[in-house]
């Protein structure tokens, strides 16, 4: 037998130095044994096994560890082998830092995540289980810079049926999220030569980060009370718009401003980045399609997981016009930023299993009682605060008298209540008339905190 | 009842236009059924569901329906409810791309790849089960730009135990697989003011691919019988090496080399990468320690789960200098390069549960089984040829006669072997005289193939 150490069921790294090997072998065991790498109780693999192992004579291993008992560090007892010592007090250890607890928020209403409380892990256990059992081997290899087949073919079925997208598995590439795959269009858009991408008055630094940090500029739309005013587009060559709910004022975007985006797409040779990062969560009547359905050649339709599942999968999809989607394959072998296969395939057997549409569903209800709720509770309680952007997604707009947008947050900080002031959301150059209001994320707490975090929120309010 | 198609288990995007809802409607089912979005079979929502969900009056689904049915695309039947027509024919979609078949490649022994058919499903689905019931809620949310503390706290231990690594979990940083953990070490010592890091002369182009894309020189290292001649270094920011097993060429760095390159980094403040790709695989008696051991504040380790579990896992790890860490892992939350947190959640489960030592015991045994017949296949069939590199790892070199290195290599891709050339390896300015040799990967066949690989392989060398 040579992996005695490893039929203990432990790896263990011995350096046995050079002054000689009963020595050498003697010190790497007192310092294993007083580093904590050889805990209390540990049995030692029998001086046969060891030898074998190290290469080296059976007898120069009996001797290491009967100097080693002498030495206190290890125990020799008739039928339980060689163990080390029970009562060998490891080399203190710098403290190993405890879970990171919640941050000090006790109220969490920041807008952008879901409830990851509500996070499918059994059925998410058991995808991943048939997923895994039934993949192919090369599943388990460097894969397709697009993603998983797999995936692919499941959503380009979903997004069709269920957000009117028009959908081919050879046009989907599977990103790290939605910031994975604006890190890839920003590449792709600069090596075809686009110089700026324009993007709206409201909306996410971190996001129009990554386009400047590729040297786009991102020049702001103005807005109005129909959305963001794309027929202001000039010569940009992509655009940037929350189409179905608007990020993060909340409202969709009007049909006839939708036509011009497409227009001006069509009329210039330039591309639509449609971010629908909800797009599963409408509560009003009349469903609002992806834009990507109006001209599958000008827009490239972006989805994401971290809303309708978790963030912390880091899975988003691009469906893309042929040209792009080549060059989108292309950017993502160089960069290799990949997905985990096993998520990819878990994420297809939960769309095609019908557990993704069962989930997204009893979320969408939860969602839409919390949305209720609080429309309730400030009717009630905050009757002058008015509430917009409430038809779809997980969050929504109080607007605030002007000029006092700091000092509620400021109130809502000192009761513990995290929200974002629409402040933080404005684009720096927007031109648009500053608004003052609070972005309210009632999806985020998780059931049990969820009438406390109203209450409180009600509480800064009123 | 308002969510009447979520009760069918499916969600159908349906664009009612302005036309007349009647119209409207009865367009959108007929379009949905044409374009094979509804399947003949399906079974649609009742006319009371599918009104309320729409916000409009029973009476018009009803009519849409019975519209629908006149024209052929549905079919009503008492008891069965209303369905989408069985003689429907889907108007022709782009025929789905059949799944990617195995590259025409007939015996694999393209080395970097470990045999994935070894995967272990079940143990991982057991794994990631226990994780996700496990995990805080909190792990389901955007987290820690380090990654996962279960799983930096599970590798501190492993890491110290089997490879010899100074390590605690806050100096770790989980990475996207190692070329993820290069691209953020790039970044960072290109913002530390770096402007080369040395590398060997024989390595991987796409590895130092991401170095100069950041702007960094990468001069290679002249390379002798002992190894890669560190004390050839000088004013270089950085050194990225493959101490334990040198990539390709498969030696050790001889003990003299490891300390001059230790030496160089206290000296001149470098630093050093070291890439430990396949560190868990070492056959010979005495291990080869990780170099991070000798200088934890000069040594980057870099460890992978590519190699001993799977390249679809896209896990790596790095262990750093106090300072480098937090560079690291800030460099790593503006970039947003994530790994999934359901599969580090379950590789910690694997560290901690001994399932990961068990599973690289037994890879470790079979690519050791593998080695030994491919040692003594070449012994028998092809004595001329001179193999190196076995001492580690998962592949080895064959030396060649001078000058026949492109034949044998046309030899073997015309006997459907896929093996690599030395040539494939050699950095374009290195000094040191060309070698003509293969570098063949015994650990990638799946057990079914070995065989074969090895009598084609022997083939093409006799």
């Amino acid at each position: 037998m040579v992996d005695s150490w490893a039929n203990l069921g432990v790896d263990l790294h011995l350096d046995l130095g050079r002054s000689g090997v009963r020595k050498g072998l003697t010190d790497a065991l007192r310092d294993a044994v007083r580093g904590g790498r050889l805990t209390p109780g540990t049995r030692l693999p029998s001086s046969r096994s060891l030898a074998a192992d190290l290469g080296i004579a059976r007898n120069t291993v009996a001797d290491a560890y009967a100097d080693l008992v002498a030495e206190g560090w290890l125990t020799a007892r008739q039928g339980s082998g060689t163990r080390v010592a029970e009562r060998t007090v490891p080399a203190p250890k710098t403290p190993r830092p405890a879970p990171r607890r919640a941050a000090k928020v006790t109220y969490d209403l920041h807008p952008g995540s879901p409830d990851v409380s509500s996070f499918p892990r059994t059925e998410w256990a058991k995808a991943t289980r048939r997923a895994l059992l039934a993949a192919p081997h090369d599943a388990f290899d460097y894969g397709d810079p697009r993603g998983r087949l797999e995936l692919r073919t499941a959503l380009a079925d979903y997004l069709s049926r269920a957000r009117g997208v028009h959908a081919e598995p050879d046009r989907i590439v599977i990103t790290a999220g939605f910031v994975g795959a604006l890190q890839l269009l920003a590449r792709v858009l600069r090596t075809r030569g686009a110089t700026s991408v324009a993007v709206e008055s409201y909306g996410l630094a971190h996001h129009w980060q990554h386009l400047t940090d590729e040297g786009l500029a991102i020049p702001p739309l103005p807005l109005d009370g129909l959305g963001t005013r794309t027929e202001a587009l000039g010569a940009e060559g992509a655009l940037l718009i929350t189409p179905a709910h608007q990020f993060p004022l909340g409202n969709p975007l009007a049909p006839a401003r939708r036509a011009q985006a497409v227009d001006w797409a069509r009329r210039t040779g330039g591309v639509i980045l449609e971010d629908d990062y909800d797009g599963e969560f409408r509560y009003d009547r009349q469903a609002v399609g992806a834009l990507q359905g109006l001209d599958p050649d000008r827009v490239v339709y972006c989805g994401t997981a971290s809303k309708s599942l978790a963030p912390a999968l880091r899975i988003g999809w691009l469906v893309l016009p042929a040209d792009l989607a080549a060059q989108v394959a292309e950017a993502k072998g160089v960069s290799d930023w990949q997905s985990s296969a096993v998520d990819q395939l878990a994420l297809a057997d939960f769309l095609t299993s019908g557990a993704y549409d069962h989930h997204v569903r009893g979320m969408r209800l939860k969602y839409r009682r919390r949305r209720d709720e609080f429309v309730a509770a400030l009717a009630a309680r905050a009757p002058h605060v008015r509430v917009s952007g409430i038809a779809a997604g997980l969050h929504a707009v109080l607007d605030l008298p002007p000029g006092t947008e700091q000092s509620v947050l400021r109130a809502a900080a000192w009761r513990g209540v995290h929200v974002q002031g629409l402040g933080f959301f404005r684009h720096p150059e927007a031109t648009t008339p500053p608004r003052d209001g609070l972005v309210v994320g009632y999806g985020t707490p998780p059931d049990h905190a969820w009438a406390g975090a109203l209450e409180a929120l009600c509480g800064v309010l009123s």
